[in-house]
């Protein structure tokens, strides 16, 4: 190929990511500086205003994109699975590469859609799709490839933390919080995907994969989301020195890999718990490099852009090459497979576990023999927020590291007590290296 | 190239990182799963034992890797300028490409070596010549390619970093806190690369050439070391509310890039002020991805390994798909070139005034005139341990922003004025945007 001949670059989407990776690619100077041309934009509605793309570029219909000869490489930025499933798959079946910011659709369909780069011999590429503007999957995949990694500990979804240290900041229940994180454009109409959690386990999924070389169906990744986190769980927690916090973690173990996001009580004095408002930040341990820390703005168009724009630069100085993608940046694996993705059922750590309790003496015993009974070892707790109406008070427990399915047990059987009124809440404690704080 | 065929590697040196790469190569199954094959080890010392690296393979001649033709890539790891400068040179020369974690060969001699290399059609990588593990250059060249860079700021010593987080914690005087510090191995019995900042000079000028795409000679980055910090120093720093940080510094300005490497005081609560002990930390700012934080082990055996295998496998995977190397990752230059690199006299930051005074009024009358006279204001004044015998007293003053010229003619004039006897010290004061610390 010429290697002065620009490279067509054709657009799915033209939303705010969209529209930012257009601007940046119709800048002034940068189609000579990048050697990128961009030729098509898909758009939902025509009639819409893009101040940014010029309208003869746009189109509704997306065959004007993916059967364009002159476009080599498809940015996908529509999100959801489709129809941005079909059109990556039609675009690599004849020939383009694709660059995608979607998590949903990688988490959920990589392993066939990087079968059909292989078999097409075209790159696949979704920097975008984990962390933002933090080149989370290239240090992953490229830098860290002789390490073995043993951790990924991330916080990978801006809108919750954004929730999360509001709540903390301000006292706020979770609703208020999430209404303002609406209102400030930082949480969707409809948050679920977001306080639900999936959207983080789409991420960690996409991570686990590329760690591992193992395929991670979203649905083997352990979830909870943050909407049963109070105010008095925050307060509770800073009292005994933690941050709550949503985090996405993956550990390699003996008998295969555990992938979990939930909400986790992470010690004040370790550079996680400083990760506040809408930033992101992810933490690989590997066998050579030890921890390694990355972070910055895991979301908006800047950023967004910025990921995307890195594939698209890589993936055109590869075609400029005459290389060939068939080992490309898509393969999965440092080191060797494992073989299985664990249920969290084995997990070991310690607890958080918030409950209403009667206020009299004895209830203290009753509660404790139920730990004992299930082999788990209480660390502290705390008696809190007198209610002398209902006779009731708070009771904050902590647990030395214990086997999730015992906790669980010790925890059904709580619920069961005449003297517990509720369990309120059961936070995990994530464990922190002392002496690296890692 | 069969592309199933290992590849040859030759590694120049085996102190402990070179004897920590060739424990990985040499690793069981390691071969195969990376498709590279130690052939050849130069060492000083044929007779020194290493237990990680057969003997078989070891070598005082230079010429028994640089002349072997199943060597297709040199790993020079014997740091300084000769011969590594001259065995680099000859290697990519002869047609193999080059990796090596040498930060002086590649801040002095770069350029000539970037040319050599595309003469040549080889790749040349130095991953491990900035921050140890942390892949600061695989991220400004390839991850952030789409950035216009504004700001780079890092701690890249970890020696200084351990001494300075050492007399700050521990109140112990510089040169007992080097002491320990070469005591534990963090630093060498000679430590003046360190101490007087030679090596994060090199670092910077290499980190300044490839995100501005100028030529960055050391000598004209702005260097000075941390001798002259005191424990009193870091104890008042700490009472106005900062930490003292070597930081190397560079920005883009209207007229051409600034770059310096000098004790600063950094703000407590951003995340700099929590890179301690040897930890490395790198700070870039884009115009797209805002600011991208990177934290982790700037030097050390692994983290170094981690390094050099990732230039290893990636120059490995470009010459297995048969691609050239011309415009290869070593390519300087995000965005538009700048000019010239400019010196520090125009630099505008805060300065931290620490000085031996008088005790008796009017003392301060006369030390502000000389500020006000450089059109410098004051932004605080506090007096510390005085001196009853000898009738002195230690004055801390800061300035809000003023031109460095101008305050190193107040400094003159300081130095001059009878009232004081000594101008103890002169630090410069960090910006950070208190919005997003950054």
């Amino acid at each position: 190929m010429d290697s002065d001949r620009s490279i067509g670059v054709g657009l799915l989407g033209a939303g705010v990511v969209g529209s930012e990776v257009g601007r940046v690619l119709l800048a002034p100077g940068a189609s000579d500086a990048q050697g990128l041309d961009l030729k098509r934009v898909l758009v939902r509605d025509m009639s819409a205003r893009r101040s940014r793309i010029p309208r003869s570029l746009l189109t509704d219909d997306a065959e004007e994109v993916l059967g364009d000869s002159d476009i080599a490489v498809v940015v996908e930025l529509m999100g959801g699975v489709e129809p941005a499933r079909s059109y990556i798959a039609a675009a690599m079946s004849s020939g383009k590469h694709v660059v995608t910011a979607n998590k949903e659709v990688i988490a959920k369909h990589g392993d066939e859609l990087s079968r059909i780069a292989r078999a097409n011999d075209v790159g696949l590429s979704y920097e975008a799709s984990v962390g933002g503007g933090i080149p989370v999957l290239a240090v992953l995949q490229d830098s860290l490839g002789a390490n073995r990694i043993d951790t990924i500990r991330a916080i990978i979804n801006g809108t919750t933390n954004y929730i999360l240290t509001s709540m903390d900041e301000t006292g706020a229940a979770f609703a208020d919080a999430l209404k303002q994180a609406q209102e400030l454009g930082y949480a969707e109409a409809d948050p679920t995907a977001d306080v639900e959690a999936y959207d983080p386990v789409f991420k960690l999924a996409i991570l686990s994969r590329l760690a591992w070389g193992v395929s991670v169906p979203p649905s083997d990744v352990y979830r909870s989301g943050i909407s049963d986190i109070g105010a008095k769980d925050l307060r509770y927690a800073r009292e005994l020195g933690f941050k709550i916090k949503l985090l996405a973690i993956a550990t390699s173990e003996s008998d295969g890999i555990r992938c979990r996001v939930h909400p986790a009580l992470v010690p004040l004095n370790v550079p996680m718990a400083d990760v506040n408002g809408v930033l992101n930040a992810v933490e690989f341990n590997g066998d050579l490099v030890g921890p390694l820390w990355l972070q910055g703005r895991g979301a908006g168009a800047g950023p967004t852009a910025s990921a995307v724009m890195g594939d698209l630069l890589r993936i055109a100085r590869q075609i400029r090459s005459g290389n060939g993608f068939a080992s490309g940046s898509d393969a999965p694996g440092n080191g060797a497979k494992h073989g299985e993705v664990l249920t969290i059922d084995g997990l070991e750590v310690g607890y958080y576990v918030r409950l209403s309790a009667v206020d009299r003496s004895g209830v203290l015993a009753k509660i404790a023999d139920v730990f004992g009974a299930s082999q788990i070892s209480i660390a502290s707790v705390i008696q809190k927020d007198s209610d002398d109406e209902r006779g009731l008070a708070d009771l904050v427990i902590t647990t030395h590291p214990a086997v999730e399915s015992r906790m669980q047990t010790a925890a059904a059987r709580l619920r069961e007590l005449d003297v517990v009124s509720s369990l309120d809440n059961l936070i995990r404690i994530e464990h922190y290296d002392s002496s690296t704080g890692t």
